[in-house]
């Protein structure tokens, strides 16, 4: 983790912050190697140009993070003391006084939070370094697409599991809980959000909610899910349908998957992202479907299942190789269903690699 | 919802805020009935001391927060659409131009959006709101109560179903999976926090987490679970030994009743908050493990599982009839195994009543 730090520490100098304060738990996580979830308990970095770093976290965790390798200073505060003052107290030791330009991750500091750190200085200007966080976050080591592609092998276990749990009247619960049941006996602690499995009309809609929907005969069934995996997400859609299909659904369903692969297909390093979303929409479109696209194309995907760059259309920036996210296009009709066909892409030098892996080809589960 | 949001005008009038932006899901729903999860989305509610409150949420959602009852303006954004611009446009028209005092969640309300919605007057002054949204969270009605009542009735379960899945040799996470997959089946969607199963020496901290330790006789085996249930939580611990139980054993299981006992008895209307935790702490001081309990003795509970008042022994706040929280001593050693024993708590006009109800007495499971 030590060069992150050291990039992020010459990021400061570069950019003529004084100190900077890290509190979300991805990026703690990203540069030390601890995961934890501090719940409502502080927890952070304290990151300067020249000075070593400074952690900040409950005492009980003061062990645990030293046994990840972290050799800079550990504030570890109990409950009644306050953190605050003894980061003021240790840069003081440390003879950090002449603080005028302070860093914080300014779309996941608190007001609150903000405000305890501002009151250690005198008139600070605020800067933002959720960017270059962003930045840095975007390309992946080897390392973490290794963890990547454990967590998509999941996810494929898991929309495997979905396929063999479906039977006429089953719910959509039962079959959630099969999925979930298995992931966990394989040491998944945590989904990366709240898994969706949607039978018939209730695929039509594009944030529909579990229930107790029935399966039966001629339904569509769409999976949604995704694990979390040694502090990396993944994230797969996969649509089947049940028994039979009619010919609607199954015009859907090949206009959604030629969408998919349309993105795809362009998906290496120099493309501008925003075309992603173009390509998939304007096969979509052109089949009559637009209006029933609502969504994006897809989203960064790592320490967080949503994370930068968010994949829009709007979205100029380029693929760089060792870039991860999802390409998710979607056609929803109540009437008829919802198709939704979603993969884990990672950007290689001379294009791409899906790290999910099962099949796409629209498969009738009998 | 709309005396809160009546309760809420009121309290902004009284302090002489102009406007104040509440973004907090938990919030929204408390004063909308309408509960969702933006992601990375804005979701708010725009509140006045005069005139009508304002939505603002994904375009997508309108008719979702419609369906509640909502009968104000809603302002539904498309993801290309600047929806604090079009805040501005509505206060623009609804005459609302003169806003020098500003409130906020100081706690929850990101640095980022905080500029985004100050950036809408000149130089307003900020001031908090949370308090006053905490204080009125913290008693509950008939209503919440009743949903909550149904909430420990699943937490209730889930020890049951984690009890009949304990076997010799059996791991940590093929019980919690069990635990889960019953709940879904009865239509849990969220677990309140992730579920802990804990044996033998792993439960002897209290930040385990559950992994591939296999169950054997003379374990104790820690559970603490809870759901989120129509948006509302629940928090259950409880601790049983497997096959047979040494004298160390049950002695810091004695120990922790008692304490929990201790805090249960003077649950009741007027009672010093802090007092709760000094009366569980001296039981288990006096019995000689007062180092081996390190943390709160609770904390509320309602739409957060960890809500105000966090209640430590610093707490002067008194309790109130409708209040809602956990009460939770436990003793860990790693050498002997750890014991807590967790209720939901509900105060009563006269007293309390434990909405948890799975008995206390040390069990051994055969």
């Amino acid at each position: 983790m030590k060069h992150r730090l050291d990039e992020l520490a010459a990021y400061l100098k570069e950019t003529g912050i004084d100190a900077a304060f890290i509190n979300s738990p991805e990026n703690f996580f990203y540069l030390t190697g601890f995961l934890t979830d501090p719940h409502e308990r502080l927890l952070g970095l304290v990151v300067f140009p020249e000075a070593d770093p400074m952690a900040v976290l409950p005492g009980m965790e003061k062990a645990q993070l030293q046994e990840t390798g972290w050799s800079h200073e550990i504030i570890g505060y109990a409950d009644h003391e306050n953190p605050w003052q003894m980061i003021k107290d240790s840069m003081n030791q440390a003879g950090i006084t002449n603080v005028h330009h302070v860093g914080i991750e300014k779309e996941v500091l608190s007001y609150g939070r903000s405000e305890s750190f501002f009151a250690l200085f005198d008139d600070a200007e605020v800067l933002d370094i959720e960017g270059k966080l962003n930045e840095m976050r975007v390309v992946k080591d080897e390392q973490e697409i290794a963890v990547l592609k454990e967590a998509a092998e999941l996810a494929d276990f898991g929309v495997k599991v979905g396929t063999e749990a479906l039977n006429e009247g089953v719910t959509e619960m039962e079959v959630l809980a099969a999925i979930e049941y298995e992931l966990k006996k394989k040491g998944v602690a945590q989904m990366s959000f709240s898994t969706m499995v949607l039978f018939g009309e209730k695929s039509g809609h594009p944030h529909g909610n579990p229930g107790d929907r029935r399966l039966k005969e001629g339904d569509l069934v769409l999976f949604d899910l995704g694990v979390v995996w040694k502090g990396y997400t993944s994230d797969i859609t996969r649509t089947f349908a049940f028994r039979s299909v009619n010919e609607k659904q199954k015009a859907i369903y090949e206009t959604v998957l030629e969408a998919l692969n349309a993105s795809l297909t362009i998906s290496r390093p120099g493309t501008r992202i925003g075309d992603l979303d173009e390509a998939a929409r304007q096969v979509i479109t052109e089949a009559g479907y637009g209006d029933k696209f609502p969504h994006r194309i897809g989203h960064g995907l790592g320490i967080n299942v949503h994370e930068f760059p968010s994949m829009s259309h709007l979205n100029d920036g380029v693929l760089k190789e060792g870039m991860t996210y999802t390409l998710e296009p979607g056609i929803y009709d109540p009437e008829i269903g919802g198709v939704r066909i979603e993969d884990d892409v990672l950007v290689t030098s001379e294009g791409y690699v899906t790290l999910t892996e099962t099949p796409k080809e629209l498969t009738i589960i009998k």
